[in-house]
């Protein structure tokens, strides 16, 4: 397109209805159902821009899955159905459909969904499109927007371990874990639960495009600014095993590369000790909500401006 | 593939979850929400097997959303909510997205659900996928499976016409009101509501295939057979004008081409009447269902084998 995918996104977002003021902008829309809120997301994934060589049928299944049911969890709601319009050149081997599917079942299972259907074309590049749906207690949904001066920035699990194992592609794939993380995305259901029924999360959305990224939407929605600290952030040990083999600074995989899906969120501070007894150690504080001063990475002292540049396909 | 769509689609359908009974094998899925059903529906259009030459990008969004809109409509449910993923071509103008998402939103204003939003992507081929989310009380839901020997099989509006417009765009496109048939379908929200309300329907779906493909699948769900009374069939002038200019049998678009989205419905004989004071003249008795005998045409006089042949690609 002759605009980039954010920009045309942003201008798709404007024809399509508000749902009074809430959903479109955030990680899925919200739809009133009169006592909960429905909550929807469809997610496309097309051959050439999201599948690196290498991924199984049954891993394209599970992350066209995953994919959408993160953006479900970054909502706080529970995952109640999918459907996928799958569209795949003639030439292709219906065992390559099955295991496709079999990687949606499987990742709807996971998350206690059912896979209920969905619709098989024919089309010169493969290509799915996922929908979920869950639904959320009114006053449990978690959006971009709600992020106050004075609280704390969280995330579930770790950084940069998708993107480390994006590099490690061309390394031979030896780092096992890190292609996993790449290749067959959790999407943190169960914690996103948890922390739409703690009544503590002021924002939430997922690390699909990258921390920074993340960040910044946050940023924007809630109207706020970040200080990130560098030295909280959790990086697993691959990642820099992989920076090292590739000569490739750290921060490009942790800041900057897409797929962890992980959650970020904010919480007042003086919640974060009631919210760990109910989630366990996998969130860490990794910065603090502030008036202004822009969005920054707090490192050795320093402040550093946090840029504003994510991944959105696996190839520019 | 190496199979065809209906028989990939079929061996999907097994994998994916059964929604104790109801869903899969229908126009679109069920799942309960406690105190009614939620319907669920995906449907792809892929540019060189579903986008006719000279269709504007408006009845492309349209179009996209129409046939959704339909398939929640056979269910006898209300829409509700509209998600779309579109993938383009790099060099696709934003224009044309932009008007794409207008024909979305218009159609989802007729039958007063929200567009709520979506996913854009680069794709090597146009490829769009969209989901309609509505709601059904649960006795109020319309199947395939239900129809009862006796009872008499109906259909809304007409049959041939988009078929007829398919041909006519060869011709130059004289016949404006085959033209739109095609090119902008009209799904029957309003129509489905009164058939669920009435209680009377004991089976239903679209015509989206063809009326004979139809016809099989409902004798399929219902294990029952059907005789279709050719002469009661309402064909519009244009579908024999067309007809004659082409030199194709009036057959072959009133039977076995699709893109019609009407819908067939069985009723018990003695409703019929209270029916259309409900829904007015707009459907007709076209048939009855029997216990076997094959699926027949009855046409002056003489019983003809009803072949299952439908439409599934607008190029083969």
């Amino acid at each position: 397109m002759d605009v980039g995918e954010k920009a045309a996104v942003a201008d798709l977002i404007k024809l399509a209805g508000s749902c009074g003021g809430i959903g479109p902008g955030d990680d899925a829309a919200a739809v009133d159902l009169g006592d909960r809120y429905l909550i929807i997301t469809t997610d496309m994934i097309a051959k050439h821009t999201h599948v690196p060589e290498g991924m199984t049928p049954w891993q394209v299944g599970w992350t066209v899955a995953a994919v959408n049911y993160s953006d479900i969890a970054a909502m706080g709601a529970i995952p109640l159905c999918f459907v996928v319009s799958m569209g795949f050149p003639k030439e292709t081997d219906i065992s390559y459909v099955k295991d496709v599917a079999r990687g949606i079942k499987e990742c709807s299972e996971m998350v206690a969904a059912d896979y209920v259907g969905g619709d098989t074309k024919e089309c010169y590049e493969m290509a799915l499109s996922g929908t979920a749906v869950g639904t959320v207690r009114k006053e449990g949904i978690l959006l971009r927007s709600g992020a106050k001066p004075g609280n704390v920035l969280a995330m579930t699990g770790s950084a940069g371990l998708a993107g480390a194992g994006f590099e490690d592609l061309t390394l031979g794939s030896k780092h096992a874990r890190a292609r996993k993380a790449l290749m067959e995305p959790i999407p943190r259901v169960k914690e996103a639960a948890l922390l739409s029924a703690s009544g503590f999360v002021t924002s939430c959305m997922d690390t699909s495009d990258g921390l920074a990224s993340s960040i910044h939407e946050l940023s924007k929605a809630s109207e706020v600014n970040f200080m990130l600290n560098w030295d909280a952030v959790p990086i697993p040990n691959d990642v820099y095993e992989i920076s090292e083999l590739k000569l490739l600074p750290v921060e490009d995989m942790v800041l900057y590369a897409g797929g962890d899906y992980q959650l970020l969120f904010t919480v007042e501070r003086e919640n974060v000790e009631e919210l760990h007894q109910m989630l366990g150690k996998d969130f860490t504080v990794i910065g603090e909500v502030r008036e202004k001063g822009g969005n920054v990475v707090r490192r050795s002292g320093q402040l550093l401006t946090l840029e504003n540049k994510g991944f959105e396909h696996f190839k520019g």
